[in-house]
């Protein structure tokens, strides 16, 4: 037998993840022992009431309600209390006393991740973030020192798992949006109140985590532009099917350069999309989150897993765990992010992308060819387009449904295109506008 | 304009990864300072003839034939020019003079990888080593820091570009192995002498390199099972995709209980295999690569994209190369890799997996139940008999062909089955042997 010194490792949150990783570090303390060449020594957990009743059965002596004193007895903190307050003056104050921090606190993050990474430098200790993007999925790592010799031009990812089920469940089942959001529920994928996913808040936090990492660049979540699924029918994710392509909630990050200046820039922005059912992203189903992203010397890759639950998560938070703990064993300071690029974010008219515009028109001779000339006239190139067989709406007008693919423009040509088309006196109804991405 | 410090690199070998890495050292240096702190000087390019043509065209003065005189300049050294020696001496002589190496070589660390990561620790360098397995995809990484507080069960990786390009032409297409061979030699897929690819070889030494990370313990390159492609024929690929299944090689490193003594162990074996057209595997086509992780707190992980090509690899190169100078500004020394679980090395015979065999017999009453019974008495069970219409043989007796697939056993009593099935006087031909995996 092997005796260890320990490093002291004290937890911030005993919730879903948290609870996962003290119960993986207490029955697993003599492997990840050898792994390290360190005990870790789990010496709290900081709860704000030590008498609630858990998930899992842990000695009840580790709980206090004292964070401060535990984190000041720390070489490593894991916080994973999430929320902004107290989460950010902890972290902080476990950077400045000299601990390593490994949090999956995506939220913060993505609104005080500058700060966070600043303090760490200044006082030569690492933070870890592992499981704020991407759930059990090693996506930051790789990003972060595997890619950072590359460039990386884009990143497609489906980083929510909720929205994803949904999406998956209305096309594979054919389930209509609340019946899919009422499983999900059901399975303990949604919460009780699910705006944080389905409005892609939670998909818009990683957006700034990942594009940060890929682009060198301080991306802040509210550059990120935003939509969540609610706007997305069963009927767009029939006619998606029919058309070869499957309805995903993306969130995409990647380089543009803008058009008025000629000069290179960062866009991050979160929707549903249009995704042929050949790119791999196609595949992904269920809760599954996978990242797809395209570099310029490595080529497409694809990280692929589960992007939530407290095991699968807790697994990541363990792995940065025990980087943190290897770094103190061997010594030697933090190895921090270097953000020096200073791209600017662009907005999100910038971004050429491709649209799909389902409209019902008027039935009548030369309607096409009106709104055809909409398109050139924006200077937005029309790559297909399919009329349906004419119907009666309810004005009693006979009208006639058309998908109208384009090539690909700006966001802002295809934007302003779609307001003239729906302002044309031939055109009824918009019925869906999704952009198509990864082709 | 900032001005950094530079710190000096050394390249050996500049053939088709090692010339990339230098034009992307020199082509990108002001963005990879920037990332990195530091200037990354390439000081030289050590190549056993300086005025060999080279298809990248890099300053003449770089080249030189005094590898030793290089190294020691050297604060990084990236070994590329592959095989055994002087490789291996040069990278004990760059570690014992303090810099950090970076090595792509694959051979070089499955058969010294303990020598080699053992002299890095001594002198606290580190050895990094991403483009030695998986080409351009980051895996290695994710192994050795994401999943390090995880325990991974099983690896199942597509890891060799070659002989997945000619299994997918030879299900895709219809090709033969002959035809599909060729089509690879002639894309520069293939190799002029293809043995190592098709023979597994290649496959079989990342295999130990996954299995030592993955399982925290040493495993010999010869330890490793080895079973090419060429005994594959098309009636295998199509008998394959008629049942729900697509041929590919794989490479599987798991944990394995010894059936004798009840401990655990480690195995790792490289072989054709049949795997679900529903696993995610089944869809990497082509010259890619896929490395699917079964993890016991992570779950299902897969990581997929290119596993070779010059450019793609070097990506793989100087991300490693981004992490030592980073490393090196940050100060401090090298984490090592750490092997300390020493677990068994188990032969195949201990692994539990499912066959399909696929017989020719005589068509007589009573033929399935006497090969059944030779199942039984190896206590083997089977899952599934298809018997298809008999047909006359060459010798004019009439026959029938039966594909059996069993339900898991030892590989041990799978083989002794199909030994005994072999020698029965009513079988003709055993026609194919397939393992059946990632079920």
């Amino acid at each position: 037998m092997i005796e260890y010194r320990n490093l002291k490792i004290a937890l911030l949150g005993a919730g879903n993840v948290g609870a996962r990783v003290a119960q993986l570090l207490i029955e697993h303390s003599d492997e990840l022992a050898s792994r390290v060449g360190a005990g870790l020594e789990l010496v709290g957990i900081a709860v704000r009431n030590v008498d609630a009743e858990r998930s899992v059965d842990l000695p009840q002596e580790l709980y206090t309600t004292d964070a401060e004193s535990l984190i000041l007895s720390a070489d490593i903190v894991i916080e994973l209390m999430g929320g902004i307050e107290p989460a950010r003056s902890y972290i902080l104050q476990a950077l400045h006393s000299g601990a390593d921090v490994v949090t999956g606190n995506k939220a913060l993050l993505a609104l005080h991740g500058n700060e966070l990474f600043e303090a760490a430098e200044q006082v030569g200790a690492q933070l870890y973030y592992e499981a704020a993007a991407g759930g059990a999925i090693p996506i930051i790592r790789p990003l972060r020192d595997s890619l950072a010799g590359d460039r990386v031009k884009r990143i497609l990812g489906i980083v929510n798992g909720t929205t994803n089920y949904i999406l998956d469940r209305m096309d594979v089942d054919g389930d209509t949006m609340e019946a899919a959001l009422a499983a999900a529920t059901e399975l303990g994928y949604a919460e009780a109140d699910p705006t944080a996913d389905i409005e892609g808040y939670d998909a818009a936090q990683k957006a700034a985590i990942l594009a940060r990492l890929a682009f060198h660049t301080a991306v802040p979540v509210d550059a990120v532009y935003r939509e969540g699924i609610t706007g997305v029918t069963s009927t767009m994710v029939d006619q998606a099917r029919r058309s070869g392509y499957v309805v995903k909630l993306l969130a995409i990050c990647e380089r543009v350069v803008d058009p008025e200046t000629g000069a290179e820039g960062v866009s991050a922005r979160v929707h549903p999309a249009l995704v042929s059912r050949l790119h791999p992203l196609a595949a992904v189903h269920g809760a599954k989150n996978a990242v797809f992203v395209e570099a310029e010397a490595a080529g497409d890759l694809m990280f692929y897993g589960a992007g939530a639950g407290g095991l699968e998560t807790a697994s990541a938070v363990l792995g940065d765990l025990v980087s943190a703990a290897r770094r103190h064993v061997a010594g030697g300071p933090g190895v921090g992010e270097v953000f020096t690029s200073f791209l600017p974010i662009l907005p999100i008219g910038t971004v050429l992308t491709r649209y799909q515009i389902t409209l019902e028109v008027v039935d009548e001779p030369g309607v096409l060819a009106r709104i055809a000339s909409i398109f050139s006239e924006h200077s937005v190139s029309v790559e297909a387009v399919q009329q349906s067989v004419g119907s009666r709406s309810e004005s009693e007008r006979s009208t006639a449904t058309l998908v109208i693919v384009t090539h690909q423009s700006t966001d802002a040509a295809l934007s302003a295109t779609v307001d003239a088309v729906a302002r044309h006196e031939a055109v009824t109804c918009v019925k869906s506008v999704l952009r198509v991405e990864g082709a």
